[in-house]
């Protein structure tokens, strides 16, 4: 189960009602916040999803509608008395755009790491005990001024469990659960292997958060299948198309023809200009393309569960996917 | 005329319905702002009294909840096309408490002139042209922790003119502005002094913020006679006053005595706590001291005018003092 609320839904500088374009995550109990510009702990507070606890604020670039939160949220950790350390990720030149945001935060009774994205992604569970098994958090290079990256975050899905087998090969109820995680267990005729009563890995959950970017392959790929991905809309106007993607920017449209060409289940728009006045008047761009688009909105949540589909099988309750703080 | 807009209420942490406390004060067209935390301005357009066109930003300290929203105004300003140059001004340490955010908010198209304060106040229409006549901003140190001051900012009024006199001695009306402004003008007779016409400066109009600080006597003294102090009122709670004044904040009580030992004629509270839930139960713990005490909100917003009582004279309209834009 993943939970996502999206924090604000504006570009380049707050309005009243429209808070700078920030996501947070919260995957069994556990969170990481994507983006953090001016006003993201208000709007967090506002949406009742507190960033204050998360583990990794993913940055998706350094400009400041996406990053002028950061002393902010820094002091109030530290002010309600944060103590776990903190990763802060981001593309090329992390150390170089965090030095100012370091200084001016001050100190923090908390540790504050700055890493890069490893290839392949970061084993959430393996960096932070506690977080479920399977999560794993990803960085994508998108097209954007300067350097920028997008991110996905997967929670991956064990096979299913086939209790009759187990039952037959004389494993004791309580061993089924090591099975599961892929360790072997001790049957009535000897040690029995995961393969003979797990399945194989069945579909999880995949998250997408594109960041700043002109349309670019490279999200369409991480994108491939995704439950939900939030995708940055600047502009709606298709006759300045040229423009907009020069500048590093998406239509509606085209965030609506990446959509559909990577296949995902749900599209949340985002990161509308000051001049898209109300976004919801230029979803049909986007729906043209993608018809289960949705304008996203400052608060909006979601939370993403594996499919029912378990006939045959049975999942196991898993230890500490016990939802969002 | 003097319009003052409360943009917030907030000590340490922006809260969903309360920003970080600052003011923006505007005067024939012209502005000022006073201090400058996460979200300011963001509550400047919610309060409708936008920021972005003021001529000087003045700081009552470095602290995080009254500076960290510098980056992100100073980039909107930028975005949004100024070209005025913008005075920000502070206590001791301010070129080095502004590095880390000029750095932050990068290239501006406008010029950014880091000054402290002269002793005697700001001339405010010899150093910005425009600005109304006799518009005077000062600052007095305060007693927080670190390099502290507050703010006062007068509106000097000129003195009684007397038409009949002017008529008597010859002076044509069109001349009589210019007897006003403190030149001699040509009567029937020969030259006349302004003293022949103008009666001795009135009282004008004064506002008093008073940034972070424990109770002091420079605050009394420089908000003498204000017709408003928005004054710091961190905590109610009585039993802890020893350790909140040395932590270099007032209580609701002591905001209340001093306003009422200065003679002010409004006081505004602001800069609460987080642990103070609803200011207007407290208000009776000023209203003790000073009965006309009123708890500031986001968004209070207040007209200064000069006293009616024009009696025998008349005031000639002044240029220049069209009213806040």
């Amino acid at each position: 189960m993943i939970d996502i609320t999206l924090l604000g839904t504006a570009a380049l500088m707050p309005l009243p009602d429209r808070a700078l374009t920030a996501a947070l995550l919260s995957c069994g109990g556990h969170g990481i916040l994507f983006d953090c510009g001016e006003g993201t702990q208000t709007a967090g507070r506002r949406a009742r999803a507190n960033p204050l606890g998360v583990d990794v604020i993913a940055l998706t670039h350094y400009h400041g509608d996406h990053t002028f939160g950061l002393p902010g949220l820094l002091q109030t950790m530290h002010a309600m008395g944060r103590q776990a350390p903190l990763l802060i990720t981001g593309p090329a030149g992390l150390r170089e755009a965090m030095a100012p945001i370091l200084a001016l935060a001050g100190h923090t009774d908390f540790s504050v790491a700055l890493e890069p994205m490893p290839e392949g992604g970061l084993d959430l569970p393996e960096r932070f005990p506690g977080w479920p098994a399977r999560t794993r958090l990803a960085a994508f290079p998108t097209a954007h001024r300067g350097p920028s990256q997008g991110y996905t975050f997967t929670l991956g899905r064990e096979g299913r469990f086939d209790p009759d087998r187990a039952r037959a090969l004389g494993v004791p109820q309580g061993l089924w659960r090591r099975l599961q995680a892929g360790e072997t267990a001790e049957g009535t005729s000897g040690p029995v292997a995961p393969s003979e009563v797990v399945g194989p890995p069945r579909r999880g959950l995949k998250f997408v958060f594109s960041g700043d970017t002109r349309p670019c392959p490279a999200l369409v790929e991480a994108a491939r299948g995704a439950d939900l991905m939030i995708c940055e809309a600047t502009f709606a106007d298709e006759g300045v198309a040229e423009a907009i993607n020069r500048h590093g920017h998406t239509l509606f449209s085209q965030a609506g023809a990446m959509a559909a060409e990577a296949g995902v289940q749900r599209l949340w728009l985002a990161h509308f200009s000051q001049a898209v006045g109300d976004p919801a008047e230029h979803l049909p761009l986007a729906r043209a393309h993608f018809p289960a688009a949705e304008c996203g909105e400052d608060g909006k949540r979601i939370t993403l569960r594996f499919d029912a589909g378990s006939a045959g099988g049975e999942d196991l309750p898993r230890a500490g996917t016990a939802g969002p703080r």
